[in-house]
């Protein structure tokens, strides 16, 4: 056994000998301790703080005498006085055995400390961002051992990083001269690492020891709006988060009307494209802004997108995604510069990953659930639906995964409802209708009482009651269809038939009204009959798309449900089964995922693991296309329906009990004239 | 033994046996044969054309028979009738074995067939060019198994051309898809690979198969002239020369009045950064149309050139090459987008090899001279001067090989010569003195008559005699020194003591007449008592700047001398000799290896191989540095005087033979009078 003093580690348990003298950090190293360090063990960067225990520890069979580390040093010292020290706290790079020791590794000196928290299923991520910070010390030019001060920087990054492979852009080049001097020969560099290679490129440099910090962004790049999370490469730790609306919309709402657009218009896609990249250049300065840094920190950015917005952000004419066989430019996972996608706003040398696209429907974003919520790690068969105005769907378990897309449609999110609006204050979220008297009562975005609570009128009074969004309508429809004002076909019925006056007569048919605030200048929000044709619409295809990769998997059930999407947060999983949006089961067994595609986005900027692991999860999915599969129009024709919500399982397999309620949607006379008058 | 057929080739003797029906390229492949194939044996490129031989071949031991191949096919029908097939050739493609048979590959069929080819060496290069034409058959998309097209090309690259590791440029990414249709899913890309790693990048594509060619640029960019080849990359073959003006002459003639200009005016290294590289483009522009091609189907750009110039192009400020230590920013070989060097001329996606530099005052350009004159391949000791404003020196042999650079400044290019100009028709470049008349003859540039034929004067009436250039000016003063007009000092004697009235008095010193054209308008050409000076100030650094290497290498002689540049082809050695501007070897162990620079960089173009080699090369070059050596100013004192040339090695060592002519410079009043009047 080794007379040499004994070292552990904790919380990772780690231990070895190691002889008098030796430098905590270096036992660290050698024992394969996650312990940080940014300046290579100079004393400069403070990461590698530890805290020795002393005393008596049966658990690991050791005393610690209060000598078991070197007494403090002129650099430990200096520190402390200079930036202050916590107590108890030593450098690891300084501080040295001297008798067996007991050393406990703070969460904040870890280089691997978990950091991308998801709130559903708390799944840690560990930290390996491709860009580091690096600081090294340069040798000095020798006239008779001429070399180029770049070449000098690289055997400093070999020999005190063991990092091979560096290359730098010219206007890293261009600088890197005066940088040394100013630095006296220390720098400390900005270097991004490919996920797929051992390149490593320079992204930035700065004179002597770096004390600032580089940041990533996140960005869920949808149809409708640009979502993006402003992350600290260190820790993964969201500074600022912020969005826009996607200024593409003016050249049409859906994808199908952007590609038309395309199509239509010589140069199109190239307005499109530029439209989307200067949103996504001010979305960055303001985010900075927020996050309260310069711009220039922020040298990675991942996105996550659909097909379509794929090719636009890239300046790839979409045309293709338009027709059979939706072929995709490319479907692999990039790696770019950022100004090659004319993101200027940020670092000029920042990179950019765009996540791998599944097939020509089923895009990045869908790429960026299946990473953040890892259905083929899952024993249970799960069912994924992330609800926008594409649904994506995944649905499989650690033997196999298979994933489509349907054309849901905008109704989902409040659109072509006609008192439809975005999740904003003042929009109707929840919904209720008392089975007996069919009155409703409701809570909007921005308080927490229902309507019918007395204090409602006073706390929503400066909102005011604006509209239904997407969650609003769905309840409001499901709510319907239980109190008995629309029978299974989805038809509205009239006052006579349902027994409320709420249900108007309009043109050829009826709705059902939910609140008139005219009498006080605010709207009058109904659910007419074209807005429950809408929602049929929507959820007859989502439930078709499900349903169609039940069939390929050859199951009639599966065993939980994960609906995703910022919507998909805010849908209630009884009401969406009512609907017959999802295959029945157990309530608890539906979760809510969030912004999983967000979610995904963010861990790949965390981990080039990540990025990886990802590409080999998409190349392994199988894909089902809907637009040719003919079971896909059976199931959307047999999902239009809407069964009563008391049979067990009302809408399996596209077999419904029939409903207890059969309007006669007759048209009469008095809807024509009033649609005439 | 075997009993499937022979096969041999001619002219590579290469023989084997292959079963009967197997196609001439399938067999040449496996034998190593060097058989071109650019579709990769679809009978569409006609590059793999093979001419077999028939009847009896006691040499090789077989007799082929007439149906020794298969009968023309319809491919072979079809291209002979299309484009004509030469008479006796097949498609080796389409012919297949059926008897024994021999095979001769023409010239034009050889992928690797020589062509740099150097006037006085005939070292021939082997083609190896970074980037190649690959054409291609992409599989269509399948809904059922969605990939981009993008992917599938690459799948395509692999299984037919065996090549991995492909990336693209998102421009070649926008007009892919359109591409793939419209070629009907061919393709024709052209494909660069890397020297150091084995990245492929698409630089361009082609619907089907593209007849065209792509074309390089080697550059040999020199503080006063730039001079491009347009090199076919297919063969090497010179397609187009051309040459401007560095218009970096305007903010000074020599390198380090460039790098005061940037040390003293802000902005002014991005100003000399713009003019070199607008002219580079015009050059490019230019040298396309007289080559009768499109400036986009250049891909690649090599360039050699000077340190300072090196830092220039890249746009990187010279300052520090400038002072000591002469630190580089960056000394190795770079491979660059051009791009990034605002080379927008030529192929938006074309690349950019600079050879690496050997040291802060050694640049590319030297590299280029030892890649094209391969100083550490040679048996004998040889020492390599490149005599421009800077003269670059290598010694060495196959053990070793040193490298330095001296300030010889631009007398040898007839700058700074009161006389002195460019060589150009009507340029003195010969000159002979007869040492009883003292009376010179002469050649001009435009005409191969001495000034002494009756034809002379005809001959030269178009170009008149304007003045000396380079080569003239040191035969002019090695002459002087022969006749006796001039001691070893350097002295011009008078009148009366060289006898000869063509001695007059200038000042204080005297001038030797040439030429006075004065009496039908022309220049009265003298050479001062200045311009000997000037001349002699150049060859001390030069003959200094090698002695320093021959002291380093611990060697008083050398086996032979190179004269580089394009100064040095045109350097009487002789003269050189008796001016002490080399060391002394037999007259004919001097060679002139023509612009050996522009050979190196025609080279670097042709082979990546030889950027490989290159790069070890310089690494393995030990660098002296002049600028610090104290017996640099030692040989460059010692070599000031002009040793007569009848001593057997006059000026070896630094120690002279006391010269036989001597004046006394003395300084009489008329001189001065005539200064001042």
């Amino acid at each position: 056994m080794s007379t040499d003093p004994l070292v552990i580690f904790t919380p990772s348990g780690k231990r070895g000998h190691f002889p008098v003298g030796t430098p905590i950090l270096t036992a660290a190293r050698q024992l394969g301790v996650d312990l940080d360090s940014v300046c290579g063990g100079r004393g400069i960067c403070s990461k590698c703080q530890i805290t020795p225990s002393y005393g008596e520890f049966p658990k690991h069979g050791v005393t610690v005498s209060d000598d078991a580390l070197s007494e403090w040093n002129s650099v430990e010292e200096r520190y402390d006085r200079i930036r202050g020290l916590p107590k108890g706290r030593r450098l690891g790079c300084q501080a040295t055995v001297q008798g067996d020791i007991v050393v406990d590794v703070p969460p904040e000196s870890q280089v691997h400390r978990q950091v991308v928290r998801k709130a559903a299923t708390q799944r840690d991520i560990i930290m390996a961002p491709a860009t580091h910070l690096y600081y090294v010390e340069v040798q000095e030019p020798d006239m008779h051992e001429p070399s180029g001060d770049f070449e000098r920087l690289k055997d400093a990054l070999r020999v005190q990083w063991q990092i091979e492979g560096v290359t730098a852009p010219m206007n890293i080049m261009r600088r890197l001269q005066k940088t040394l001097r100013k630095g006296e020969w220390k720098i400390t560099i900005a270097l991004h690492k490919g996920h797929r290679d051992e390149t490593h490129r320079i992204l930035d440099i700065f004179p002597g020891f770096y004390e600032g910090r580089i940041y990533g962004l996140a960005i869920d790049l949808g149809s409708t709006t640009i979502a993006a999370h402003l992350c600290d490469l260190r820790n993964g730790n969201v500074i600022a988060s912020s969005g826009v609306m996607n200024p593409q919309i003016r050249f049409g709402e859906d994808l199908m009307s952007r590609v038309s657009y395309a199509m239509m218009n010589p140069g199109g896609d190239k307005e499109m494209t530029d439209a989307v990249r200067i949103a996504i250049n001010s979305l960055a300065q303001s985010i900075a802004i927020e996050g309260n840094i310069d711009p220039s920190q922020i040298v990675e950015t991942v996105f996550v997108c659909n097909p379509v917005m794929h090719h636009l952000l890239l300046g790839i004419d979409p045309v293709e995604l338009g027709q059979a066989p939706f072929a995709l430019a490319t479907s692999e996972s990039l790696s770019l510069e950022a100004q090659a996608l004319d993101l200027t706003a940020i670092n000029e040398n920042a990179r950019v990953f765009i996540l791998p696209c599944i097939a020509g429907h089923v895009g990045a974003d869908a790429a960026a659930v299946a990473l953040s919520e890892e259905p083929n790690k899952s024993e249970e068969l799960v069912l994924i639906v992330d609800v926008g105005t594409n649904a994506e769907i995944l649905l499989g378990n650690k033997t196999r995964v298979l994933a489509c897309s349907s054309p849901t449609g905008p109704a989902f999110e409040g659109a072509q409802i006609s008192a439809g609006q975005r999740a904003a204050p003042g929009a109707i979220e929840r919904l209720e209708i008392d089975p007996i008297t069919k009155e409703p009562r409701f809570k909007v975005i921005g308080s927490d009482l229902w309507s019918d609570d007395p204090a409602f009128a006073e706390a929503t009074a400066a909102t005011g009651i604006t509209g239904i969004c997407g969650s609003g309508i769905i309840e409001a429809v499901a709510e319907m269809r239980l109190a008995g004002l629309l029978d299974a076909r989805g038809l509205i019925g009239s006052a006579d038939q349902t027994g409320t006056a709420r249900c108007l007569p309009e043109g050829r048919t009826h709705s059902y009204l939910i609140w008139d605030g005219t009498a006080s200048g605010g709207p009058r929000l109904t659910v007419t009959q074209g807005d429950i044709r809408a929602i049929q619409l929507a959820k007859s295809a989502l439930y078709a798309g499900a349903r169609l990769l039940m069939d390929e998997m050859g199951v009639d059930t599966v065993d939980r449900v994960v609906l995703a999407g910022a919507f998909g947060a805010h849908i209630s999983p009884r009401h969406a089964m009512v609907l017959g949006m999802i295959p029945d089961v157990p309530l608890d067994k539906v979760q809510s995922a969030g912004n999983a595609a967000g979610t995904g986005a963010r861990i790949a900027l965390s981990s080039i693991d990540a990025r990886a692991q990802i590409e080999k999860t998409v190349r392994e999915i199988i894909k089902v296309e809907t637009a040719i599969e003919p079971r896909f129009q059976e199931h959307f024709v047999n999902a239009n329906a809407i069964p009563h919500a008391t049979d067990p399982f009302p809408n399996l397999n596209g077999i419904v009990t029939l409903p207890k309620v059969n309007f006669n949607a007759k048209t009469d006379g008095e809807g024509r004239r009033r649609r005439r008058g």
